[in-house]
């Protein structure tokens, strides 16, 4: 293959410009493949919603709720908070159990637990959303 | 104020249907306020970029990289990490370092250390985003 200088490069000197080849190569091997890391990316597209996030705080507070305790809970439609249901349960991230007629729903495990639990830490012990009060 | 049925009424019955009202009330009042719940949507939203992801998956697994090194683990143009850093550092997801002309990057705390691991940990243990293969 041709490498005149003449010729368009696929990359410029930047973007191939590292400090430390070997530690960038131990953390290319470590990088989970790309379909893990767009699957996780549509997880976080799901909490991305405040009104689907006030539901799961409130199962985070409340345990297990039926849809219309969940739907008062967090003040919104029966049928909303059951659509915005299906997409979490779909997801893994409630679990669903039926009593009769009624549906009860829960958060999936302790990782959905902790992992609420630490975004509103970071949230709360942060200037995180008010950059302009930081130094 | 008028009750007579044959006027409208803000809410339908199934709306204000509550099968516990001292549970909902309680969870109701753990609630964090809306303004807490849109900031911290506002972080997912920032981890729902499989490009962002990338990058701090990237710092997860290399601890502190600079801007050439984290581009050039992560498959990506420097200039577009510049940007994706500068986003995640006005959240406070990550923190910065200068050295010389050199600016180094790590993740903010052990919170979005352990937030990353969770969901990927969650992501990897259950069938989440194929809801075809569970039962």
């Amino acid at each position: 293959m041709s490498m005149s200088s003449d010729e368009p490069r696929a990359f410029d000197g930047c973007a191939v410009r590292m400090v430390d080849p070997d530690r960038v190569a131990v953390v290319q091997a470590a990088l989970p493949v790309d379909s893990d890391v767009v699957d996780v990316a549509d997880v976080f597209g799901l909490l991305a919603d405040s009104g689907r996030l006030r539901l799961l705080v409130a199962l985070l507070e409340g345990g297990e709720l039926c849809v219309c305790d969940l739907a008062a809970a967090a003040g919104q439609s029966e049928s909303g908070v059951s659509h915005a249901l299906r997409l979490l349960r779909a997801h893994r991230v409630v679990e669903s159990r039926r009593a009769g007629r009624m549906a009860y729903y829960r958060l999936a495990d302790s990782h959905v637990r902790m992992l609420l639990d630490l975004a509103f830490t970071h949230s709360g012990h942060t200037d995180a959303v008010h950059p302009e009060r930081s130094q």
